[in-house]
C-alpha cells in the first residue's frame, strides 16, 4: 500500500492504521488488503472486477470498511460490488474513495454498489469523496447505487464530496417495499471549474414506504452543479425531498426535483432554495473577529453539516 | 352569435349581453362581433388568423375582452392574438375559452397570445376555459402564451380551467427585463379520463426581476395532470414557484419544478405539496353538518381559489 493510500484513506474512511471490523483496501484497481469477521464475509466477485459481501442476520452494530484509491493518472478503475444484508442485521457501511493524479493524466474511480437488505435490515452507508494531487490531468469519480429495501429495511445513506474532484455523475436508485425508509443525506461542495452531476430516482412500491432526500450544496468558483430527483408513490407512503444551495463568485445550479404521485394515499412535498449568503449572517460572524472568509468557511461548513 | 356561445360566454367572460369596452368575440374561427375603444385598438391579422391589439399609454383601468367559443364539433380552431401595450398603460384582459361538442367530432380551440409591454405597463390577463356539452367527441383546448416585458412592466396572469377540457396542453412563457414582475395563478381541476399538461418557462434576464409562480390543482376520477416549470434566474433577481396538488379517487399528479441559478445574485425557491385531503378537515366540515361530497367540494373550492 502506498503513501498517497495511506493518506487518501485518512480523508475518506478515518483510517487510523487499521480497521476495526471487516474491510477490503482498493488501490489502483488491485486489493491491497481483506479481511472478513464472524459475520461479514467479503468475496472477489467471480464474473466481473470487485466484490461479494454477504452480512449474516447475527451481524450488530458492525463496521464494514471498503474503501478504493487511485493515486496516479491513467488509471481507469471500475468495480462492482454486491451487499447482501440478512434479516435484522444491523451494520455501518464505510465506502470513501480518493483519487490522487500529479499527472496530466486523467484518473478515475467508477463504484456500482448494489445493496440487498432483507426485512427488518439497518444499514447506515457512509460514502466520501475526495480528489488530491497537482498534476492537470482530470480527478473523476462516478458512483452508481442501486438499493433494494424488502419489508420494514432501513437504509440511510451519507455522502460527502468536499472538493478536488473535477467531475462527478452520481447515480442513486431505490426500490422501497412495505414500511421500508431510505434518508439519504448529501454534501456536495465544488470549486474552479468542476462539474457535479446528481440523479435521485425512488419507487416506493410498499405501503406506508418512506423516502427523505435531503441534499445541500455549495457551489464556488465557476463550477456548475445539476440536481434530479424524482420520488414516485406508487402506494400510501409519504416523500420529502429538500434542495438547497449557495452559490459563491460564479458558481451556478440547475435544480430540478420530480415529484410523481400515482396513488390518492402518497403525500409528497418538496422544497427547494437557492441563493447567496445573507449579508447579515456575515456581518454578525465579522463583528465577533472574523474576516470576511472566515464568516464565509464557517457558514458554509455548518450548512454543508446540517 | 348562437345560443351556445352566450351560454359560453358568461362563463368564461362574465358576459352579461354586452361588453363595456374594447372587444373582439370569436365563434367557430369567425368575428361574431368587434368593438374598438378610444385606447384601444383591434384589427384583423393580416398574415394570419387573429387579431393584434394596440393599447396606447392613454389606457388607464380599461378593459379589453377576447373571448372564443367553439360550439360544435368537426372545428379545430387556431388563432394568433398580438398585443402591444404603450408604456405606462394599465389594462385588464379576459381571453375566456368555451368549447362544446354534442357529437362524436373533436372540438379544439388552439390559442396562441403574444404580449409586448412597453415600460412601466401593467396588465391583468383573466383567461378562463370551460368545456361543455355531451358528445362523446374530444374537448381540447391548448393555449400557448408568450410574454415580453420591458423595464418595470408587470402581468398578472389568472388562469383557471374548471372541468370538461379533455385535453389541454398549456405553455406558457416569459422574458423578464429589469424590474419587470410576472405573476402567475393557475388552477386546475381534471376529472375522468382528462389530462392536462402546463409548461412554464420564464426567463429573467434584467436586474431586480421578479416571477411567482402558484398553481393550484386537483386531480379527480382517473384523470392526469403533468407539471413542468422552469425559472431561470440570469442575473439578479427573486423568483418563487409553489406547485400544490389535491388527489381523489384515482387522480395522478406529477410535479418537475426546475430552479436554474446562473448568478450569485438570483434568489430562487421552490415549494411543492402533492396529497388526499386531510381527515380531519372533512370531519370537521361534517360537524358543521355538511355531507362527506358536500365537505369534498367546500375544500377544493376554497383551495383552488387560494
Amino acid at each position: 500500500m502506498n503513501k498517497i493510500t495511506e493518506k487518501l484513506l485518512e480523508l475518506v474512511s478515518d483510517w487510523k492504521g487499521e480497521f476495526r471490523g471487516a474491510y477490503n483496501i482498493r488501490e489502483n484497481g488491485e486489493c491491497a488488503g481483506r479481511q472478513s469477521s464472524n459475520h461479514i464475509r467479503i468475496d472477489s466477485k467471480e464474473d466481473a472486477p470487485g466484490l461479494v459481501i454477504h452480512i449474516s442476520p447475527e451481524a450488530q452494530n458492525e463496521m464494514v470498511y471498503i474503501p478504493a484509491c487511485v493515486t496516479h493518472g491513467d488509471v481507469d478503475d471500475l468495480v462492482y460490488n454486491d451487499f447482501y444484508v440478512g434479516a435484522g442485521a444491523d451494520v455501518t457501511i464505510v465506502a470513501g474513495c480518493g483519487v490522487h493524479t500529479d499527472s496530466e493524466e486523467t484518473a478515475r474511480h467508477n463504484g456500482i454498489h448494489r445493496f440487498f437488505l432483507e426485512k427488518g435490515a439497518h444499514v447506515l452507508y457512509k460514502e466520501k469523496h475526495i480528489g488530491t494531487g497537482v498534476g492537470a490531468g482530470l480527478k473523476k469519480i462516478d458512483p452508481v447505487t442501486d438499493i433494494t429495501l424488502d419489508e420494514d429495511a432501513v437504509l440511510e445513506m451519507d455522502t460527502v464530496q468536499l472538493g478536488g474532484v473535477d467531475r462527478t455523475l452520481r447515480k442513486t436508485s431505490a426500490v422501497l417495499a412495505a414500511r421500508a425508509r431510505l434518508t439519504i443525506h448529501e454534501s456536495i461542495l465544488t470549486d474552479g471549474e468542476e462539474t457535479a452531476q446528481t440523479d435521485f430516482e425512488v419507487s416506493m412500491d410498499g405501503g406506508d414506504s418512506s423516502v427523505n432526500l435531503v441534499s445541500r450544496s455549495v457551489a464556488k468558483g465557476k463550477s456548475c452543479q445539476e440536481y434530479h430527483s424524482r420520488i414516485k408513490g406508487n402506494c400510501r407512503c409519504t416523500g420529502h425531498s429538500e434542495c438547497d444551495a449557495i452559490l459563491m463568485d460564479r458558481g451556478t445550479v440547475n435544480a430540478t426535483p420530480e415529484l410523481f404521485a400515482g396513488d390518492p394515499d402518497a403525500a409528497l412535498i418538496h422544497e427547494a432554495a437557492i441563493g447567496k449568503i445573507a449579508g447579515e449572517q456575515i456581518v454578525k460572524l465579522r463583528t465577533l473577529g472574523l474576516t470576511q472568509e472566515e464568516a464565509e468557511a464557517r457558514i458554509v461548513e455548518g450548512f454543508l453539516r446540517g
